[in-house]
Parts: C-alpha cells; sequence; structure tokens
C-alpha cells in the first residue's frame, strides 16, 4: 500500500508492504489526516534516513487482532496519535496524562498519511456521525482542549492567544464559548485567511508583533490568560503582558536555540504568575472533542482550508507551511 | 476446584468447573482474600439461590488467554473489583471513576473466596514485594484512599471519624500521616480490638454515640471534615456537628429504611456544608495503595486480626461478622 | 426619616429618628432597593413586633464617621447586606466565606426600605455608572454567582435549574453565558412572565413538576450539575434526576416540615454525588456582580418587572408575592 | 525614639520623632524583630540616602485612633508586612491576593527595627499566648505557608528543596508535617548550623551543588515538586531535576542578571512543568502561621540562632549575613 515518506524538504509516495496484527492491534484504512505544524519538521536536513508520518487520522477498521473486543470491522473511527495504556500505575492512579507506556502507531512504523495503518485498538475511537475529514480533527482539537483546560478560564478573564495557527484558532472558538470577557490574538497579519477566521470567530483586537511589539499594545484591560501556541521565546513578551496573578499555558517547542525562554525571574515573582506546560501526548480528551466539532462548539469545516488526494501529499505539504493561504490542510486517501 | 457459596448466614464449599478463558481473561490462583462488610450482607435471607463472593483478593497468575500482553504466568498480582474500561468516552476523557463499561470478574461468576479465578487481565496489578494476606489489603484502601481524598484534608483540618471498621481505620491512618490537627473517633466501644488499634494509630479522643449522643460532644474545637463509614441514618449526626464550611464524605449504604437519610437542610445551608459520596467503584488508586501498605503508611499487619484457610471460611465468616474480636479477617486457600 | 416595617402581612411606613454614626459608619441615602423573597418572610405572624427590613440597596453616601477613608461624601455607592470583617483569623487565613464578625446594618437597625440608612463604611461600594435600581441587583447577583460557582459548570455540562425565580433567572444567564451544553428549568408554567424570560435567555426545555414528576421526565441528556432556587424537599427531586457524577448546589431554606429533605443515601452513594450549600452570607462578589451588570453578562432591566415609590411599599410587597406577575420588584425611595 | 537606619552596610541607630495617628492606625510598642534575608539588601550602595528597616515585628498597641475598633491598647501583637484591604474591588472578589491598595507600615515610614512603629490597624493581629520572639516569626513563616500550598503536597510527593534558609526550613516542617514521601534539601554545607536543622527535622538526603550539580544527583525517586527559596537562575536547574507532571514553586528575587532566569522550554514542555510564583504581599495566613507555631508544626526557638538588642542591631545584622553560623536572627528592642 502507499504510504509517504519524508526527508529534508522531500515527500515522496512509497509502495510497502503491511505485516501480520498482533493480538491487540487492527488495521485501518485512512480515509482522512490532518497536516500538522510539527510534520513540516520531521526530517528537516536531507541527510537523514526518510520517515513516515502523519498523525490525524480517521478511517475504518478492516481487521482486527485476536485480543481486540472492543472494536468491529467496518467501524469507522478517529485515531488518537498517543493513549495512555489504562494499566500502568499512573493511568491505575488517575494520572493517565503520566502514563508511562503509552500505546501509539508511532512505533509500529505505520502513519496516517497512508492508504493504511496499524494501530493498537486502544487508539481507536468509534465516530460515525462526522465526515473523516472533520473527525480527523479531534487529535489537533485535543491539544486545545488540554490548552485552554491549563488556563482556568472564566467569564472575566481577558485572554490573550499568541499564534492563530489551527490550534490557536480551535482554542479560540472554546475560550469563546466559555464566556471570555476580552479574548485577543496576537499573529501576523500576513496570515490573511487566518485573521479573517479569528475576526469571524470574535476578536477584541488583534496584533502584529512585527508591527507593535507586545509589550506596548494598550489592551484598556488586565490581560490575566495567555494561550501560547507560538515558539518558546515568545513567552517573555507573555510574562511581559501578564497581569499579577496571570496563568500562561503553552505548547510548543522550538529548534536549536528558540528552545530556551528567559524572561525576568523577578517580575514573574512580583506578578505572582504560573506558567504551565500542555503537551497532550498520551491525548485525553478525544471524545470532547469528538463532541465539541459534532455540536459546532469549534466548526471543523471552517477550519479547513485544503483538501488534497494523498497522490498530491507533497503539495499539500508546501500549502501547509504557507500560513498566508492556509489553516487547516487535510489529505484524504 | 473449590469455591465458597452463601446463602442467608450459612456459607458452604463446593467444586466447581472452569471454564475457558476468553482472549482478555486470565486465571489466577487465589493466595489470599480479604473479609469486607458487604459480603455479610451477600443474599441475605435463605430463600435465594446461593452465590459465589469474595472481592478482596491477591494471587499467581495460572494462564491468560490470547490477546494479554502485559502480564505473565507465574506473576504474583492482586485483582480490583472494577476495573475501569479505558476505552469508554468517560475514561479517555479523564473521567474514569464515572466508567460506563467496568471490567470486573464479578460478571464470570468466579469470585475470591475460592482456589481458583477467572478475571480481565485489566483487573491484575503486578505485586510481587508485599505477602498476599497483605496485598489483598489494597482493595479496601483504595476506597479509604477515595474517601479521604474527598474531604479535603489540611494540616490545620479537624476531623470526626464515623465508624472505626476496618476501612475507617485505614483512614484514619492516611489522615494522621496527612497531618491533620486532631482527629477523632465515634464508635462502639465494645468493639475493643477496633478502639484498642484507633488509639494506637492515635486518636485525640474516642466517643460511643451510645454513651453520649455526638451532638452533645464536647470536642473543644470546630470539627470542619468528618468520614463517615457508619450506615446513611448518621449522616444526620454529621450534619449536626460539623463547623460552618465542612465537608462530609461518605461511603456506605443501608438496608430498607436504613438506606434513607434526612436532615435539616436549613442548617445545612446556613453551614454551608458540603456532602460528597466516595463509591470506589470502579478501583481508582491501587497501586498507591500498595505502596501505602510497602511504606507503612497503613500498616497491614496491624489491621489483620484473624487468617483462616479456605476450608474454614464459615468460621472466618462468623469472626468478622464479630466486631468486638474481630479487625480485618483473610482467608487463604 | 421615613422607614418600612412589618409584622405580620401588614407592611407600613413609620417616622424614625436617625443617630450619630460610630467612627466605621456611613450615612446613605437609599434609592433603589430590592424586594427579595426572604422580605415576605420577615416576621410572618401578627403576634411578633413590627420590624425594619430590606437589604437589597444602593444609594448615596450622606455622611461618614471620622475613621471612614475609603469613602467620599456624595459618592453613589451599593450596599452589600453582609461584609467579611477583614480582621478575623478566617479573613486573614482566606476564608472570609466563614468570617466571624461579619459587618452589616443588619445589626444597626437601618434597613434598605427606608429613605436613610446606616451601614459599616466597609459594606458600601462604589457605582457612579448603573442607574441605582439597576446597582442594587448587585446583591442577589452575587448569591447567584456563588451558586454557580459551586456548581463546577464546564462547557460540556447538561444543567438543570430547578426555581426561576430572580435568583434563578440571573443564574440561568450565567450558565449561559458558561457555554454549558443544555440549560434545562424546572418551574410553575402559571409564573408566565419568568417562564418568558427563561425562554427569552434561553432554555432547552421547560418543565412543571404540576404536570410531570421531575423523575419522569426525558431530558435525553444526563444531567449532570443541578442548581437549587427551591424549597429544601426539592432536594430529593434532585438527587433522583441527577447522573452519575452530579453536583447538586442549593440555596434556600424552608419553614417547618420543608426545612428537612430526606433523599435516598444509597443512590447518593452509588453515583457519586455531591450536595453543596451556598450561602452568600458574608457577600463574596459584589464587585464582580456589578461588572455583570455593566457588560450585560446579565440584564439588570430585563429582570426588573415592576418599580414603586417608597409610599406604595405594601402595593410593591403584594407584587413580589405575586410570581405570575413578577420577577423583580424595585423599591424607589 | 531609637530606630535603625540602613546605607551600604552601614547600620545605626537614630533618634527620630513620632508623627499624631490617622484614624485607622495605631502605635505599637516593638519587643521583637526578625531579621531577613532582604533586609541585607535594602540601601545596598553608600552613595543612596539611608532607610529605617525591619518587616517581621510583634509588641504591644501603645495607642490607636479615633476609627480604630478591633484593638484595645494593651494588647500584644503581631504585625503583617503588607496587608490586604478588604475594599478593594479584588478583595471583595475573594482575590485578596490580589489587593491593589495593600496597607503597610511600609508607607509610614516606621519599621520594624524600632522602638516603636506606626501602622495601620488592619495589619496587625492580637496574639497573647506566644513570646514575641516567637511571634515575630509569623510573618516569615506565612511566605513559607503560601510556598508550600502552591506546591500542592501529597502524601505521595517527593520533595526537593532548594535553599536551607529560615524559609525554607520552615517550608521543611510542614512538607514533614504534611506526611511528604521524600523530603530533599540542596544547599551549602558550609552553612552547618543550617544543615544539622535540617537533618534534625528530617531529610532523605542533602545535597550541596558546589559538590555534586543537582542534575547529576541519584536521588532514587520521581522529584515532582520543588520548592525553590534560592535566586532565579537555580530554577534551570530545577526544570532539569523535575519528573513529567512535576510543580515548581518558588520565592525570591535577584539582583542585576541573577533576576533572570533561562531554561529549555522543550523539555518543560515535554515534561509538563508547572512553575508557580509565590510572592506573600498581601500575607495571606497569619493566623494560620500563629497556630502552627503555638502547636509547634514549625518549632520557632528552634529556628532562632541568634537575639540581640536594639542597640547591637549592626552586629545582629553581620551575624545574620553569615548563613555558616546563623539561622533566624531576632533584634529585641
Amino acid at each position: 500500500m502507499k504510504a509517504a515518506f519524508k526527508r529534508g524538504t522531500a515527500v515522496t509516495l512509497k509502495d510497502i508492504p503491511l505485516r501480520d496484527l498482533a493480538p491487540d492491534e487492527i488495521r485501518v484504512k485512512v480515509q482522512a489526516c490532518g497536516i500538522c505544524g510539527t510534520d513540516l519538521h520531521v526530517n528537516p536536513t536531507e541527510g537523514e534516513q526518510e520517515s513516515p508520518f502523519g498523525h490525524e487520522a480517521a478511517g475504518v477498521v478492516m481487521e482486527k487482532g485476536c485480543g481486540v473486543t472492543c472494536l468491529e470491522v467496518g467501524q469507522p473511527v478517529v485515531i488518537e496519535s498517543a493513549t495512555p495504556c489504562g494499566f500502568c500505575s499512573y493511568c491505575k492512579n488517575t494520572q493517565q496524562e503520566l502514563c508511562t507506556d503509552i500505546k501509539s502507531f508511532w512505533y509500529s512504523g505505520y502513519f496516517g498519511l497512508a492508504e493504511e495503518m496499524i494501530t493498537p485498538a486502544i487508539t481507536a475511537i468509534p465516530c460515525d456521525d462526522l465526515p473523516p475529514h472533520v473527525a480527523c480533527l479531534s487529535e489537533p482539537l485535543g491539544v486545545a482542549i488540554d490548552l485552554v483546560r491549563l488556563a482556568d478560564i472564566r467569564p472575566e478573564s481577558n485572554v490573550l492567544l499568541l499564534g492563530p495557527g489551527p490550534i490557536g484558532l480551535m482554542a479560540l472558538s472554546i475560550v469563546r464559548r466559555m464566556g471570555a470577557r476580552r479574548v485577543f490574538v496576537s499573529g501576523h497579519r500576513v496570515s490573511t485567511v487566518r485573521v479573517a477566521l479569528a475576526e469571524r470567530l470574535g476578536v477584541d483586537g488583534f496584533f502584529d508583533p512585527d508591527e507593535t511589539p507586545l509589550a506596548e499594545v494598550d489592551f484598556d484591560c488586565n490581560i490575566d490568560r495567555i494561550l501560547v501556541t507560538a515558539p518558546p521565546p515568545t513567552l517573555a513578551d507573555a510574562c511581559e503582558v501578564a497581569c499579577k496573578g496571570g496563568i500562561i499555558s503553552f505548547i510548543g517547542i522550538g529548534w536549536g536555540d528558540a528552545a530556551f525562554t528567559r524572561f525576568d525571574a523577578n517580575a514573574f515573582h512580583f506578578k505572582k504568575l504560573q506558567l504551565r506546560a500542555s503537551f497532550a501526548s498520551p491525548a485525553l480528551y478525544t471524545p470532547l472533542a469528538l463532541q465539541y466539532l459534532r455540536e459546532g462548539v469549534v466548526e471543523g469545516e471552517a477550519l479547513i482550508s485544503h483538501r488534497f488526494p494523498l497522490d498530491r501529499v507533497a503539495e499539500a505539504m508546501d500549502m501547509a507551511r504557507d500560513s498566508s493561504r492556509a489553516v487547516k490542510v487535510i489529505v484524504e486517501p
């Protein structure tokens, strides 16, 4: 079957064989797979070995291992990119977020940008009432849900979102739904479709840090909640803008020097700030994410800017890289 | 293999066959099984069909279904009486306590007071560093942990425990470990071994409600946390004794009229009380319970008053019923 | 100056003298005072001494004691009916809700249904940007905020409100703002203006318990949050309707037998319910309540069905008693 | 009256006049005042104007303003260094920790290292059952309580304390009381009295970062809670040592470059860490701190290494600077 592989910026389709299933695995025919920002960074240099990728998949169960009792062949499912094992000490102590034996297709070598994939049954969640290209958004939406939960949003919160990419826009939708008092967005104005979408979802102000340093913006209120989906160095800005008692939740990683953050710990101390890292691996809220998509809390169709068949996956990747035109790009094998 | 069955107060051993394992099941040789207060109420009337029972088991894995990858034959384990499935919407949304597809031997017909039992693999937790008669205490200890967690104990809390049975005494140990300021116990003085054990664990006062109504006791401090392991009608006492802002957590059920509680809602309102029900099904903290036993936070050996072989299970049940002499009674097949 | 007094159902205006201020007191010219359900129950029998009443007041500072530094003569204010002292051990330990030395006009003998009142300065909160008849709603709104906070509402919550009186309707507004998934209301259909207002605020279903017992209603979803502003006996219904893991927050008191609640503690236990009493004395969220009124989270004008001058206070009381016609009734001295 | 003033490292006593009291103020005869680490940094350079200092005071009320009703002349009190006003929007919304109108002697110009001080009455807390030199420890102990609360310590927590100064040792006492599983301390071995005291309070390991970099220490368990009372640059170590899901709470400020912290945000992200700043201004737990001292949760006498009369305040300051010999130094005017 055909699967996408990446090395440097080159993306190619290769024919690869499928192996037999382990007792707890299933084989899934992929119907849709989203492209995530981290996909663009897989194997960044030419020198490395090429790898399969894609981790936001929805499809149909084609076959199951002998030990799988919770799923049927023919069932439409979404696939979590990482799932708590349910068995380790953390899972059994109600701390699945710290699971030490995460289950994922990641270790199987079969990823989502392919005709088929092999994955542990526990990573699959039945979903027969959303089209696959929308259902597969549950993966990044789970990330957004975790980011928002960490920030403890209330109706009186004045929220600033740094980074209106797909996950940021999903977080914006949720924060609006939760009745936050004000929601501001900081991003690059060149990303016109994202700016337009943010404005449609409802923002009280959009700021481009290239036009005005964030610390000089007059928000006309205290910013007490900040959601960061931008690279780590922006955390210094977040610390500067946050008011006393502020909470900053963040996702996202940086490469090289951008992996480090440096900020004024005195100000952090005197303002009683909190910095909380969100990392939604294992996935924690997939059924809730599906419910949000089903009920329009997050409008899946509105977030999808482009859809490509699998044989145009290279083109899909180029589009996903172009933040002036793309929001969410979906590949449909 | 031999298994205990109960009807009315009669307990007998019967030889029963073992069936084949489903893919996700294991067969366990039982080495120890505690007797719980609810066991005494199984099939209370003579007219009913006799039933197997016993749900606090530890033993060794003898055989496993084809889909079981997380356990090995020969491994010592404790068995949870109910385990979150890890797959339903509640489990996947981090609310396993509301699991809608609980896994348990309960549905297999093979219980813990027997030579062997069949149970879903996910209910078994490896434990090779505690003797089985101590390890099996993890089941009621998980109940005690949940009861205590709900009550939000702090170093400045003045705690009252209603019901110094095995679970109450475990809760007492934990509350002491958490540094609670005062811990009082209300129970029947006739339960001499339980009173003695409570005093050894450290109590600031022991009261017998048959000597002095709880509402007339002078605690010389505000009681702001109450743990109830006594029948529901005692909740009215708890509401009366609790100070403003108090939290009452409770477990336990009543039969007939004792299933109902009635209290002064005005007082409840003006005192801003909270009543929180603990029901540790599914089990949530088994690895933590094992850690508490291992490290002496709860002294397992001290709680065990009697140990019987399986063929004296009827005698064990009689002893468990005699709260003047017994604390925890263990059966060792 | 003129002040309203009540005995039985008789309400009269009397001329009473004002005394000198203590150092920490202020004298306030009352501009608006809401009528609360509890006002209708003041001195219910003819035999008692007549009393002044009214505790939802807004007005203007006329005079201040020598020790008052935080307010100026001429300043428009709202008056909290009870205020944490800021000095007792509870207040200084961040538990003002348990304040043991609450400050209030209640002890001064001068209440809100009067031309003027005397009250501790700490009970007054400056508010110059809302008309007094709206500003005085901050008192009951603080009650509604506390009720809602206790219930831990989330976007996925299915909420049931028992009792669409003024506080219930305020709670409904907040819960809608917080994005609750479903909100149902149980009340009497004869209260037509309240039903109409609830429907305007947005309800997913209105049920009259006189038509269909609550336990027989098909909500088509799990009710996991219940807000009760109805008399205590309705708590049994709430316990019956609540799904596993449900939280019931309640305010309100009953007279005579209606002070008691009785429910099935077994079901409460197996469903892991929580019952949490809200009693907003001392007041805790007055500035937030004013903000909600200012920004339309709660629409003050929409909740006010009638306004009367002080010399028609008896008529105002009769109207407030008629739940088929009145929502919130305001008296403007 | 005599008061201590500081410029550079020079500390001198000067005779200064007392002014009249404002209506909400009291005059206190100081009986004991602790020296805090930040006192050593007041006016660090010779060029600045000399300033009064000392903010950990206990004494007796000598006189009160006309508006003071909550205190009597002759009453022994401790003085909070900063107190929530009880009147601003944050205070009235239950967020006193964000009070925007903090009350303190700080603005009066009269500090604790003096024969007398003038302070707002609301900053004084009656305390007649502890000797003044112990009672004045309530100020730093309130800091320690806030630091520990932020860290959410549980019986299963493995805690690392960075900085066994007086506040760190107080935190250690509390954490032990709360039953933490393991408590490790990182400090300088040259501070022999502090090391000895830490060991007496109970540590599972003491490490000197000058001997072994913290990141190379084998703790033989996951460090999931870190309390930092050391300068901000140590936060990078804390982030490196913390296990997945770890919480780092910190106090303390740095001068110059030491005000900045830089750490690997990728690791912070992947480990889902939380960094929470504690800054106990305003003071929040003074009555609880007094209770802890009264009941021996924190042993005040054991923490006090030296006591000096006021005319030897310069000597007291030198001693406080010598961490090899001093823990807490108290001056008794």
